[in-house]
């Protein structure tokens, strides 16, 4: 093993598991990260806030669907919602590089303001630091959430049980396909858009319609395939899904081949993986496609005593189940 | 004035007063930012949190007195020291160039841990991001902190009254002549220290006492200077000092003279400025001296109505007072 950061440990592969697991989380209190969830939860007098944190690095900042402000609020956001918290405030830190075309920071701060009135959160901090010319690239942009956990709410990891569905709330791939194809260049029919939404409404909706959401978590870096992979180590489970049953659009799917990646380990901005009770699995389902941002919610899964726990495995159409892992080797960097 | 953003933007000065009213601040919320603290005061049921980001990119991270881990959690916890807040937990968001050497982030993942025990706050949350070799400076570092804030403190600029004192808690410019003096190769007989060190436990000691603190601000970017000046904007007063009460060690003052930088402008990391009547100084100067991390605190002004409100000004030995100001030109870069 190299001695130096490379690219594959911010990656959301095996690598970045590695440096969290050896040299970053020996850092932090380990009371409160055992959860390993991406918010956690605090209790502050009577109530629960929901603290979260998300560095967005994406390159290009402009991109079919968003941009770097949409996705440093919208990113954030739906590190709460998985928490099942109700947004409130942010705070906004910008790493700026020397030379940025002032224009090109009102539009990302103009795009990040737009984006909190959409997500019902209020940007009530912040910081700006400027660095040298080529010691940047352009800006990076540091969002922290907190947000507050409804009573009798407790979505994480260890509440997942056997028997649980998984489900993703809508088709995968687009947001970590559209970053991609402009970064290569490449054009199709009708351009793939980034599905960067905020999600709190959408599990605030379960939330209310008394479904007991086990755990959920939003399929950023490393994909649905990272989210399944870390909820079944953290939850001790296996979970098994069925390749048939994932949603994803054939010009999605047609460029991850192109392109030579797994629509499974691609970013998405935009969906969550929920985990509820078999028995809650039908109402779910119809709950979130009664919402526009997760009308192509399907089940894709299920939370199975079939299988080593701590690992996932997926069932093609033909053959047999084979074993879901993180990406070894170079991973789709700097995608959000 | 040009359109495209400089090193000036970020340097505590007047050209970052601009930037932040003209492009930043618009996107915020104004209920909250109309404080104009570095912490956010929030409602979390009957209680109160504060609520701060900063980001950290200094050059170099290592420094006599510290490094960029030490300072992202002590400048972190002293704006939530400045909000009154006793510092409960810490987020921490690391964009590291690729390249890196790993005992490196090691060593900052390292002290890191250090200063949260020294200033008993939990790092809780966090997330790593990597970006291609030249496109960083081999690591930044966002933490944004949480903090309570006790049953009746209310420190913030408005609370400032004409007849306050003002103290400053340590001799100055310590922090940034630390960090220059590296970065230009001096050396002096006995090396010159960052006073990077954590202010809570300083805040909380005078609430204890019973001293109602007006307003608070750590000096850090801006120096003394800018602390002043914002807060006589923000309180809508007139700040003046005296030049001989200002403490200062004389190899600081020397170094100071040497980079051809005024001592006020130069940036603290262990120092706070503090607003208190003037019937509660003696008193708080005897608290604070009693503690080691403020045995140096001197009373360096008031508040007074012989001045226009929103300005500061200095009275020096001989002569008439001038108006203190922000740096207009190039300032300090990536001192913090």
């Amino acid at each position: 093993m190299s001695n130096h950061v490379e690219l594959a440990h911010g990656g959301g592969g095996r690598k970045m598991r590695q440096l969290l697991e050896h040299t970053i989380l020996p850092a932090f209190d380990n009371k409160h990260t055992e959860a390993r969830h991406d918010a956690v939860v605090l209790p502050v007098g009577t109530q629960r806030i929901a603290f979260t944190t998300d560095g967005y690095v994406i390159s290009p900042m402009f991109f079919p669907g968003g941009d770097i402000g949409k996705l440093a609020v919208f990113g954030t956001v739906n590190d709460l919602a998985a928490a099942g918290a109700i947004p409130k405030w942010l705070s906004a830190s910008f790493i700026i590089e020397e030379g940025l075309p002032l224009d090109v920071l009102e539009k990302v701060v103009h795009s990040m303001r737009e984006a909190a009135a959409t997500a019902r959160i209020d940007i009530v901090t912040g910081d700006t630091k400027v660095v040298d010319r080529g010691k940047g690239d352009g800006m990076y942009v540091t969002t922290s959430g907190l947000g507050i956990v409804p009573d009798g709410v407790d979505v994480r990891p260890a509440r997942v049980r056997d028997g649980d569905s998984v489900i993703v709330t809508g088709d995968i791939g687009r947001h970590g396909v559209a970053v991609l194809s402009v970064r290569k260049g490449l054009t199709f029919e009708s351009p793939i858009e980034s599905d960067c939404a905020p999600l709190a409404d959408m599990m605030q909706c379960l939330i209310r319609e008394g479904i007991d959401v086990h755990c959920a978590r939003d399929a950023t870096r490393g994909g649905v395939a990272a989210v399944l992979l870390e909820i079944a180590a953290a939850g001790r489970v296996h979970v098994e899904i069925q390749e048939t049953e994932i949603p994803i659009d054939p010009a999605v799917a047609a460029a991850c081949e192109l392109l030579g990646i797994d629509a499974l380990h691609v970013a998405n901005e935009g969906r969550m993986v929920v985990f509820v009770a078999e028995s809650d699995a039908k109402r779910t389902l119809h709950a979130l496609r009664s919402l526009e941002v997760s009308r192509g919610s399907a089940i894709i899964g299920r939370v199975t005593t079939g299988g080593r726990a701590g690992t996932a495995s997926i069932r093609t159409r033909f053959g047999p189940a084979r074993a879901l892992d993180l990406p070894a080797g170079e991973p789709l960097p700097r995608i959000c």
